[in-house]
């Protein structure tokens, strides 16, 4: 985790810097109270499955593309989360050469963990930065990417 | 890359998403942009190393330690951009028995040209963000952590 200020001003602290020093805070938080919660072997790459998943289902294909991964990538989230038994592939019943990845209970229960967890370290950092800071941060990166 | 919004309400944009996006936007166009001004082959990741080296240089572990990085992690960095001439090893005038990582005269002048693109990309958000919002997005970000 790096909160390093920088020791020379090669590069003073711009903004791709800062926003990865904050994103990387907000993913060693959730992945401390996911590990709490009983969730040791799920970390914020699993969220790009997770997000993207439909009730009823959704191919490895649409969700690389929602996703913005690869098929290969996504295909590996896949079979990481098939084996600890949050997600199972079954026939799709709209085409039966192909296959949907649909939540388990255990997966079903995880998002409604996570969410809770998620909510938490939003309320724990707009307590710290205070004055409704947090709600600025929000609609400001809802911008992003500026066009 | 993704700026995907979310198909289903599993997981509304939350603030760890919104930095994600923000952060990859940032990444995408300095890795656009350095590859249009002749630096195919510097990422974002060897930022990690630019930010913290010294002007006289610096030993990898104290790199390592300064980016918040593992020293393996540091060492295969060092030793990628020394293959590609960005910086040379030599002996610690301090201690004849250790290394300084130290910048060559192509690390030095991708120093000044990377500070000028991230110039643009700052200008250019800035610009479409409007009304001072990139200054009040790096004031916030700057008390991340928030403690």
């Amino acid at each position: 985790m790096s909160r390093g200020r920088s020791h020379t001003s090669n590069q003073p602290e711009n903004i791709g810097r800062l926003l990865l020093r904050a994103q990387r805070d907000f993913d060693a938080e959730l992945n401390a109270r996911l590990g709490e919660r009983g969730y040791p072997d799920v970390r914020l790459a699993h969220s790009a499955l997770f997000a993207h998943i439909d009730p009823e289902g959704t191919r490895s294909s649409e969700l690389a593309e929602r996703a913005g991964m690869t098929k290969q990538g996504m295909g590996q989230l896949v079979a990481d989360l098939e084996e600890k038994g949050y997600v199972e592939r079954v026939e799709d019943p709209a085409d039966r050469r192909a296959k949907l990845v649909r939540l388990t209970k255990k997966g079903w229960q995880h998002i409604r963990d996570a969410r809770v967890i998620i909510g938490e370290i939003e309320e724990a950092y707009a307590q710290r930065l205070g004055d409704g800071r947090l709600e600025t941060l929000r609609a400001i990166l809802k911008d992003f990417p500026p066009r």
